[in-house]
């Protein structure tokens, strides 16, 4: 039966002491030399199994940690990994290795790759997603910006992710007009775009708004697990009686990301731990744009996204935040073709929007897996 | 009307333009020239009320939202407050000032400090609570952990936020076993011990196993809201028909505090947001045991679970991580009676526990408010 293995980066003058003190902290919590039970000391602490510098004051340290400490439930899971951990200064989860007992524990991606490329039709090229915005805006315009967005041929038009539930902008309100309005545009022109609502909402509603936005035509769901939990993003996903597709966005989880010495690895974020819980499509912010990405990290989050990850689908990486027309080009290069483009304010500075949505589609159109790099 | 006020700390060459890129990143995160819509313009986009240096090469900024750009809903208004903000580099919350309309929307905590020390029959003294653990320990063997804990007059027994619902350790065995263990001891010494199993579980699971405990005669319930959630937390708070006070641990949720550029105050996070969410008992980890905070940082949160907050009960602070027998007097001194002590590993060193406990409780029991500094 093999291990969780989680690779740890410790920045710590003594990272073999620090390293051992997470075989406890992560398991036990309780001072080894009082444990007389046999079964904790040999199957409930961690082992540390293997420990190498790594740059200076640095070191990674592999943990194994048996598959029964998790259990089968994801917020343990997360505990194990990084729970207290996070509390520790110089610790950072760089890599997680998942045994197919606890793999086997999570459906992953309901869609994933295939699936949302089958629910668009569009078997090879990247796919194009934008957001219904600025919050604020009344209905009718919002719907109509769905409309033109589908009409454009968009794949995926989501609710920018601080439409919620406010006094000047309804939920079910929004919902239902702006699948109507996508509804009408694909009937146009024979489009296939999907409409994404945001169900980040209170924990005893999200379900109930899940459901609404399903009877309503929506095509998909967005949460975002910094502000409901990752198992609550699961926990849609997993929902067969929804049978959705789920994005995730990445609000209130920056302070994992960054920075190097301490957080989760942005491959673990937004493409294992994604993954894991269900996220058919991983929201991060690419390089170059408002945010704090590297190409490393983006190049990381793509990776890990389509990764082996036993049985489990692929994830499609959704680069955003801040991102232009004229740089399509560059992401195409640099994420090839299994990726969602996804476009916000910059569609609206071209002039008219539906003829804007028809260059952004135009723009990927011609390609193929062969433009990988 | 007031507004939502958030102050950040902005590490930046550049902190006026950053500020005012967070006025647009935190609600409508849309090219503010594009914007048309005066009701947006004037009333959805936050407006930067101050900017004052604050030390080198960091500046403070307070950002006033109307109110209903939060709407009603927590997992919203930790979007507004730091959702973006999170990914970008040098943004840290430093203070939150909620007015009261916000405020009127959430319960926060149950019980609060008045109502845990009714609970226990303890009004003046701080509250003594420890952990069953290690994890793995056979349930013979942590339920009679519970009952000694009880006999020797602890106030609360809450599961090792690391006992889930493993093979080797079934969630419904423990909670029966625990919450009888400790019935039968408060019969035998006429106590009012109470325990708090630990229900940072699946999405889906929650409420089951919240009702679980409370039939079973359990007396709280702990959650992890970096392992569940926010909101999942104030939604089992909220819930009348459970009517237990709920303990907030903070697995993972160290990412938002290890560090001075980035993140949440401390006092926010285990203060102010805690309350929002409905904690009656945050627990945090004490300066000087295995964590990273700082005394300051344990005031704060100490003084934020304190401070007037609408009509908000106060949260009990729970210092832990490592605390000693050795330390109840200093951290008297430091906390005044308002507190819960979370001591765990340190009480098995010092023979039978039994007597042990009772030399804890007996450290405080003289404790009264004039110990104050």
């Amino acid at each position: 039966m093999s291990d969780l293995r989680v690779t740890y980066r410790l920045t710590s003058p003594e990272p073999e002491a620090l390293a051992r003190a997470l075989c406890i902290e992560q398991t036990i919590e309780f001072p080894f030399d009082l444990v007389t039970d046999r079964f904790v000391q040999d199957h409930v602490v961690a082992r540390l199994e293997a420990l190498e510098p790594a740059g200076p004051g640095q070191a990674l340290a592999t943990l194994a940690f048996e598959p029964h400490v998790v259990g089968a439930e994801l917020p343990q899971l997360l505990n194990v990994v990084y729970g207290n951990a996070s509390l520790l200064p110089g610790v950072r989860v760089e890599a997680l290795e998942l045994p197919r007992e606890l793999l086997s524990v999570f459906r992953g991606p309901r869609f994933g790759v295939a699936g949302l490329r089958r629910l668009v039709d569009a078997p090879t090229r990247p796919l194009l997603c934008s957001a219904l915005k600025p919050l604020g805006l009344p209905l009718d315009d919002l719907a109509d910006m769905a409309h033109r967005y589908a009409l454009g041929g968009l794949d995926f038009v989501k609710d920018d992710h601080g439409l919620a539930d406010q006094p000047f902008g309804r939920y079910q309100a929004r919902v239902a007009a702006c699948a109507d309005a996508i509804r009408r545009a694909n009937a146009e022109v024979g489009g296939h775009c999907r409409y994404v609502p945001n169900v980040s909402a209170p924990a005893d509603q999200i379900v109930a708004r899940a459901r609404f936005a399903r009877d309503a035509g929506a095509g998909g769901l967005m949460l975002a697990p910094g502000l409901v939990g990752f198992d609550t993003l699961r926990a849609v996903a997993d929902d067969a009686a929804l049978d959705l597709p789920v994005f995730l966005h990445p609000a209130f989880l920056g302070s994992f990301v960054t920075r190097a010495t301490e957080g989760l690895a942005p491959g673990v974020l937004f493409g294992t731990l994604a993954r894991l819980a269900g996220a058919d499509a991983s929201i991060f912010p690419h390089a170059g744009g408002r945010f704090s990405f590297s190409p490393a990290d983006c190049a990381a989050v793509a990776a890990a996204c389509a990764a082996p990850l036993g049985g489990l689908a692929p994830a499609l990486p959704a680069p955003a935040g801040g991102m232009r027309l004229d740089r399509v080009g560059e992401l195409g290069d640099f994420y090839g073709t299994d990726v969602l483009f996804l476009i916000g304010g910059d569609l609206h500075r071209h002039g008219d929007l539906v003829e804007t949505c028809r260059r952004f589609r135009a723009l990927v159109q011609g390609r193929r897996d062969d433009s990988f790099a």
